[in-house]
Formats: structure tokens, C-alpha cells, sequence
């Protein structure tokens, strides 16, 4: 029997329970799962910086902590952490980025809102345009851009990329600089936002870009926040240059109710849920990690104490 | 100069006018693209049987009476017509297929209804699952299905297929025959039909089919209104047994205003719009054939007159 502590706040133990029995089943690991032991009788903890547990001291047998998160920052500098540390390095985080933004384009490019609010019994039949006669633009081509462009590239959708350096990527058009920037928002049919957060990123989306953008195009924000000057957008969505906005994160989150996104018809806020890590698929990585320990093979995804990640 | 008559409804005309200019300046084309000319100067007609066109007798020089529609059985009979008959075989059907059924699919895996429908300020943040947590069962492996089957796959869902014959397509869970229909109905957390309207496939999906499907499940119905028990359906959307119900296709077309499926909370009624001829691509084949015309190229989608199709 294999002694595992779940040391993560209570609503990620009711979150975390049933995956991470489900994947110690799936790898035939006879699992001790709780939220109590004593401490030398642990063989690994399940870990979240948040919680309570700071004391590595008394885990004396344990073989790994086992990070829930991909960041470590907050745990990577503990004095009493002897054992080694894994971070989380989640494949569900990329698919379900990929499966968000996939969804919510092709919602934008079927026109399903008129379909999902308006069932007035009136029979109003059009053809949509195919994925082909509508141009897709993702600023950004790291792991998570380069995966969306991937799955809508799949399902039809010329896709033009760009990125603060160059890159030649088969089946993107690529564009970078300040002068690729504008040509990528000035054929973006629907403009999706991956770029990381720095100070260089900041307002990417302002009014000019805005302007730029084609009548009656969508932007959809799984990104950061400060990627859009938020104001901006508020005018090009009254004025419906901007048809709609599929909005996921914000400059603070949880978006306050009074926040005109919230009432704005032509936006729709989703509560940061695009790209998290997934309770099935990190289960299975920590699954896979405890399966290695136990026989004796490297861990996965092992932080370097010196450089902090 | 070419000379096309464009012989079909004034809707039509004023849907594919564009498309088709846009496809025949693609192909470097020069055509005259008109609703009347003296029937003499035509060189192709671009046709729908229910126009006011049945006469070619006039048609002296035209090289070729060019199907807006994929059947041809209102005017392959047609003793007029001596001109060859190309109908319309349109990637942009089998494709915008793929795309309304991969949209809905990836909306009710991600809940997007209670984002669209539930702007109310309140930030309820959760993590719906994977795409490889949710089974997809398709009933019906033709043309339709086998290409939804292959993009679904392709964003990770786990696919089933039923078929009335024994099939074997890699990647797919392969089903036939009333256990399999039993089978593939019993792991379908989301259940898409694209059967064929026959005596055999009416009410396919009964209230056994229903009871036998997975708790909180979802149909999507692009394929035919008879594969569906409608009462028994509306009786396992009451219970929420079937937890929503989006349907492109009835019975009776335009389903009318007062049927309960409009106003049933969990029925998306969509106007039969999955799979729909496109302006766009089928313009692309009609200049294409008008390319191969006009270089003495065979033409494609000739219709073999004795067949009948």
C-alpha cells in the first residue's frame, strides 16, 4: 500500500478525489489517498502552495512532492523541502485550450448565439459561410497558439500567425513587427489572443488595431487581460464595428458584476476556464509519477532547485 | 466573352450572383454573367430545376446545362435537353457538415449555453472535462458521418460509429446490428444522427434508445426528422434524463411555430442549416467546369442520363 497525502486546500480535495483514484486505479497503484497521516508514514504528497502544509521536516520516508500547479515559485525556496519536487506539466491544459477555442470560433463563425437566444418559432434559414472564406488571426505562436492554429487549420480555417519574432511555420502565414501586427488584425476575421503578459504586450489590442480589424469581426481572449485596451473595445463593440467579444480573462479576475462587459450584448464573459489544469489529466501525471517512484525510474518533470523552475 | 446564364429562382440569383463572379474571376474566366440572353449567345447555363427554364431546344451553341442542385431527377428527363448535364457534387455540404457538427458537439461539451444564455455578473468558475472524457456516438457512417467521425477525432473526443453493415475504420469504434445499436447508444454522452431517411432508421431513436443512453446525455440531430421518436424524446428532455436536444431536421419543415421543440428549454432548433449546399464552393465547381468547358477538358459530375443520375 502506497501512502499518499492530498495537501491542497478542501475544494481542490472535492475536485481532485475521484481523478486521482480513477488514475491510480488505471496504473494498478494500490493507493492510500487522504487529507491526514502521520507524517512519516508518507510515501508522497499531492501538493498545492496555498494550502497549509509548509513543513517538509517530519515526511521522512516521503519520495516526491508532487506539485497540482505548474508554478513552484511559492514552494520551490522552502528551507525544509528535502524531497524532490515535481511541477505540473499538464497536457489538458493545451487541449483544453485548444478545445475552448476551437468551440467558441466556430460558435462565432456558425452564428449558434441566434440560434441559442432566439427560439421564437420563426424559421429563419441562411447558409453560413465554410471555415475557408473565414480568416482566423492568433497573435501569438507559442505552445498554445501554435495547438489552436493546428486544430482550426484542421477543421478548414486559413489561419495567419503573429509573433514578436519571426516565424516559418507549414500552413500558418506567419507575420511579426509592428507592421506584420497590422496586417495579421486587418484580415482577422475573428482575432484570437495568445500572447503572454509583458509590459511590450500591453494594449496590443487599442483602438487603432480595433479600427484596423475588418466590420463585423469577433475577438475571443483565452490570453491575458492587459492584451486589450479595454475602453477601446467597450466603443468598437457600441459602434458593432466589433460584432462580438468572447472574453475569458481580464485585467482583474474575478471581473466585478458592474463591470459593463458583464451587461454588454455583445460580449461574453467566461470566468477563466480556457486554459486551466484538468483534474483527469494531472491525476494521471501524478499517477504516472508515483508509478515511477515505486519502480524505481526517474520522475517527470523535476524541478531544478537552482534555476526556480 | 463567355456567356452564362445563370436559369434558377431570383433568391438564388441573389445568393450566388457574388460567389459566382468571385469564382469566375478566380479562374481567370471572362464571363457575361446575366438572368436573360438571347438564348443563341449562351454557352452554359447555370441551372435549378424549379425556374421558369424547361425549354433548351434554343440553346443552340451551349456547351453545357451546369446543376445548381445535387439531384437532377426534374430534369435528366427533360426531351429538350440534348446539352451534357453536369450535376452538383459540393465539398462545401459534406464540409459545413463537419463544421455545424464539430461546433455543437464542442458547445455542449463545453457548456457554452450557460455563458451565452447566463450574462449575470457572477463569476462561477469550473473545469469541464476533456475531450477525451466525453464519448461521442455517431449513427450512420457514410459520407456525413465518417467525416465528422475524423474531426471529432482529431480534437480528442473518443468516437463511436454505428452502422447498418459491419464496418472497420481505424480510430473508430465500429458498431452494426440491433446489440451494437444498443452498445453505441449506452456510451453516447453526446449522440449525433446521420442516418438515412429509411422505413428501417424511423424512430431509431425511441424511448429505449433514450433510456439506454447515459444520464445528462446530448443529441444532435443534423441527419433526418424520422430517426427521432419525438414524443418520447420531449418525455426524456422533461426528466432531464436527456440533459439538451439540438435539432436541425423535422418531420415537418419549417417545423411550425408552435410545436413544443421551440419552446422546450432544453431544444436548440436550428433551420435546417447543417448541411446546405454553399454558394461559395459549389460557385467554385461551376467555374471550374466552365474552365475545363472552354479548354476542352472533360467536364466533372456528368450526369449519365440512362442511370438517371
Amino acid at each position: 500500500m502506497i501512502n499518499v497525502l492530498f495537501a491542497a486546500k478542501t475544494e481542490r480535495w472535492n475536485t481532485y478525489e475521484t481523478p486521482l483514484r480513477t488514475a491510480f486505479a488505471e496504473q494498478d497503484l494500490e493507493v492510500d489517498l487522504r487529507t491526514e497521516f502521520p507524517p512519516e508514514d508518507v510515501d508522497y504528497i499531492v501538493y498545492a502552495p496555498n494550502g497549509d502544509l509548509h513543513d517538509f521536516t517530519p515526511f521522512t520516508r516521503c519520495k516526491a512532492v508532487l506539485n497540482l500547479w505548474a508554478g513552484v515559485e511559492d514552494v520551490v525556496g522552502n528551507q525544509t523541502l528535502s524531497q524532490p519536487l515535481a511541477r505540473m506539466v499538464d497536457y489538458g491544459l493545451t487541449q483544453g485550450m485548444v478545445e475552448w477555442v476551437t468551440g467558441h470560433t466556430l460558435r462565432h463563425h456558425l452564428g449558434m448565439d441566434q440560434h441559442i437566444l432566439g427560439q421564437d418559432g420563426e424559421w429563419r434559414s441562411f447558409v453560413p459561410p465554410l471555415a475557408e472564406d473565414r480568416r482566423v488571426t492568433i497573435l501569438g505562436l507559442g505552445t498554445l497558439g501554435l495547438a489552436c492554429a493546428k486544430a482550426l487549420i484542421g477543421l478548414g480555417f486559413p489561419v495567419t500567425g503573429w509573433s514578436r519574432t519571426a516565424k516559418d511555420i507549414e500552413g500558418i502565414t506567419c507575420l511579426n513587427g509592428p507592421d506584420g501586427l497590422r496586417e495579421a488584425v486587418s484580415t482577422a476575421d475573428v482575432l484570437i489572443l495568445l500572447l503572454p503578459n509583458t509590459a511590450a504586450t500591453e494594449n496590443t489590442v487599442d483602438s487603432q488595431a480595433l479600427a484596423d480589424m475588418p466590420e463585423g469581426a469577433f475577438i475571443i481572449n483565452p490570453g491575458r487581460g492587459p492584451l486589450i485596451d479595454d475602453d477601446a473595445l467597450l466603443m468598437a463593440l457600441d459602434s458593432g464595428h466589433i460584432a462580438h467579444a468572447t472574453l475569458d480573462v481580464f485585467r482583474i479576475e474575478p471581473l466585478p458584476a458592474d463591470h459593463p462587459y458583464w451587461s454588454h450584448p455583445r460580449v461574453t464573459v467566461t470566468p477563466h476556464i480556457a486554459s486551466e489544469t484538468r483534474p483527469s489529466s494531472a491525476s494521471r501525471v501524478i499517477a504516472e509519477n508515483i508509478r515511477r517512484g515505486q519502480s524505481g525510474e526517474p520522475f517527470l518533470h523535476l524541478v531544478d532547485r537552482g534555476a526556480g523552475y
